[in-house]
């Protein structure tokens, strides 16, 4: 069409979950619309990109210059730490009700084979946060994969204070709720194997 | 999570085949990716907005000031006009590669149900442009339903010059390429029987 136009789709393209249609069929949207349809977007984007950033303890969103709104929560458990590979992660299990400790949220996994080290994760201030905290129990809520595991292994092994034990624990994996043993893949039912616990009538 | 990640996700959603699920991913892909993520963004789309306009001959997008691409292009057919809804259609219809004039966008259809009349779509040229160009033809490429019918209705009605006779076509109906008599939809079949030709072997 023309090359700013294809420039707006190529950046809507850029953003997860959008195809070039999809990207499109924004774009268009945009830009026939009511007059300023396209710069009150801007504007959200504008507000959201001054207001809101990362927790400087979790990393989690928080309101610019403030914790987020789980550290700030002055009845969470503090000594108790669950780790969460994104945000989207965080929001899942806050919304399934069962956590009452705090988050850390690493955006991203460490990655053996892609060479993601843990520069490339939000893991800095971790020690000094476990430290600081006074931290008893570390929940791994991490991705039933080779890259969770390494995360796992990483942060247990080396980030982890040498003179005091620290309960550690993976979150369990096996048959989501609902799930059917005939459809189930072979790592989830390897994993649902050697999750079995005693079952008692 | 806070306010103003809200209102980004209410403007994301806002826009055309997302959902609440899409919108927060995204929001959260711009708010934690690298610092220059949502800056970079929003700045594809203040050059859009300022470069990007639509045509004032035919609703098209263009650059600002100028006008588009195809009514700019002196080997198209200027006689011959296809009237369309929206700018995807004539991406579409470009794409096909079959038509060789100029276009019409109206932004919208005449909706007699939902209160849409000519004025709430791209009319307001419509008879100076046909006699600016001196129109012979002009194809309705528009859908086949009570709105598409309604907004043909009123263009052939009401802006066409009295005083010559103008070639007005709708683009054909029935069964798309490929398509399946048994799982034809009844207003396609009622479309393609209405329309059926003379077969010569």
């Amino acid at each position: 069409m023309s090359e700013p136009f294809d420039d707006l789709v190529a950046a809507l393209k850029a953003l997860p979950g959008l195809g070039k249609r999809s990207a499109e069929r924004i774009a268009v949207h945009l830009l026939v619309g009511e007059r300023d349809r396209l710069a009150n977007f801007t504007r959200s984007l504008e507000v959201a990109a001054r207001e809101i950033d990362r927790c400087p303890d979790c990393g989690n969103l928080a309101r610019t210059g403030q914790r987020c709104s789980v550290c700030a929560d002055a009845s969470r458990n503090e000594q108790s730490l669950c780790v969460v590979e994104k945000i989207q992660d965080l929001v899942a299990i806050e919304e399934a009700g069962s956590w009452k400790g705090l988050y850390h949220v690493l955006h991203g996994k460490l990655s053996p084979l892609q060479n993601r080290g843990p520069e490339d994760v939000n893991l800095e201030n971790f020690s000094e946060r476990v430290e600081k905290l006074g931290v008893t129990e570390i929940v791994f809520a991490l991705s039933n994969d080779i890259e969770g595991e390494a995360t796992c292994h990483y942060i247990a092994e080396t980030l982890l204070p040498s003179n005091r034990e620290i309960r550690t624990t993976r979150i369990g994996f096996g048959l989501p709720s609902g799930g059917d043993v005939t459809y189930a893949d072979s790592v989830t039912l390897r994993s649902a194997m050697e999750a079995r616990r005693d079952f008692r009538k």
